[in-house]
């Protein structure tokens, strides 16, 4: 839990345009100015780190936020115990780290790279001061972290009402393009079947044993990292039915 | 489902000083100034509500957002099926529905009384307006929206990692007084035990079985809506093994 990655920079200059579409591209800044974006990027750089490589540690000071610009970053907190909560798996163009500011001044959670990451890291105290003076880079965050609370409420609510199977299958109808909405689907596992065990908060037997009933009711077919979806409309129903949201998902 | 209260306007002036008075005490508000304050109070006013009253359905146009001054709100989501997820129990001087701003604009949740209430209800527009002129607003609901979901994530874990009587143990110690950390206590439920089981995610019959066994190995003894914590280092020795945080929580 001790070794910090070093940073590594990557020969993408960050004055360039380069550096400002990747912000553009990131949700939670889309409607911000040219002007909020530069500023923000003051004392930016970007790393690349490999594969599963821890670079955050819960309770550090924080001191940067991150944008994703390839690859998927594991959010998680440890336990005495040593077991594990996984608090999000976060893909590209999502920035994290940023609620530090609004907290303690601490990260909430460490965080590692699940696979070859190429990330931007930004300065807190840069947000902070532009913060303070961009009501509508306050409005954009407000909406981001708006929304990420409406995805824990959804996720809490689901780990209530919704059985195994339900869980992946939603999890599963979530990773469609919102505008594939009935007939069958194939799609890929962004990560491994144990991360996403771990994500679903369930045991890996408990996964395995749920997994087994969506193919044994020829629900999926699954080769290797590869799903097929038989009947879209079908799984929903059944996804759906222990849901307070109707399919398609607003905040798919 | 569909009764939906009428406003009852109390003999509480709100343009006086016990408006202001009320809206300093949420936390939320507490470090705007009283220009905004008065801003934001702007089309308010209380309503009295009786116990078990639903007065918002959630899906519905968001035009308010409330502040409770007396009574417990409690704000929950129905499944198709008719389960219900309860996402929070919302105290005296904490705000809620502010999110509806930020998000699409409805209710993502429908609210009940769960006893007499007392509620200012405040106007979503005037909030909307303040806050893009005013980033000490901004500033101070990221504040209270990043708490409120590291609350939630705190929850997600727990519901992962912690066992039924542990969970109870949890709520419980939240309860207490912060600097009350060693020796007994003894403290009232703050609502009956069906709602908390509901709140904690758990089937009644899981809760039952969960505080009995509390009782069986010594840790509590309970009286009615009474509790009493025997040891309170080694419930939380017991509670906060499975848990990333240690006692006394941070965010308590």
């Amino acid at each position: 839990m001790n070794h910090i990655t070093q940073a590594l920079p990557t020969d993408i200059a960050l004055n360039n345009g380069h550096a400002l579409d990747a912000l553009r591209h990131v949700p939670a800044l889309s409607a911000c100015t040219e002007e909020t974006l530069r500023a923000l990027l003051q004392n930016a750089y970007l790393e690349e780190l490999p594969k599963n490589r821890l670079f955050l540690i819960h309770g550090d000071k924080a001191e940067n936020y991150f944008v994703v610009l390839k690859g998927w970053v594991k959010l998680f907190r440890e336990t005495l115990d040593g077991a594990q909560a996984i608090t999000d798996i976060v893909p590209k163009n999502c920035i994290f780290g940023e609620t530090a500011l609004f907290g303690d001044g601490t990260y909430s959670f460490s965080a590692e790279t699940v696979d070859e990451c190429v990330l931007m890291r930004l300065s807190i105290d840069t947000l902070r001061t532009r913060l303070e003076e961009d009501p509508a880079l306050a409005l954009a965050m407000l909406k981001n972290i708006t929304n990420h609370s409406h995805q824990q409420e959804k996720e809490l609510e689901h780990r209530t009402l919704q059985n195994a199977p339900q869980r992946i299958g939603c999890f599963l109808l979530r990773l469609l393009n919102p505008q594939t909405t009935e007939g069958s689907a194939t799609l890929n596992l962004p990560y491994d079947k144990a991360l996403l065990a771990t994500r679903l908060g369930m045991q890996p037997e408990t996964f395995s044993r749920a997994l087994q009933r969506l193919k044994d009711e020829n629900v999926l077919r699954i080769t290797g990292a590869q799903i097929e979806i038989s009947n879209i409309e079908q799984l929903s129903h059944y996804v759906c039915s222990a849901c307070s949201a109707s399919f398609p998902c607003k905040d798919l």
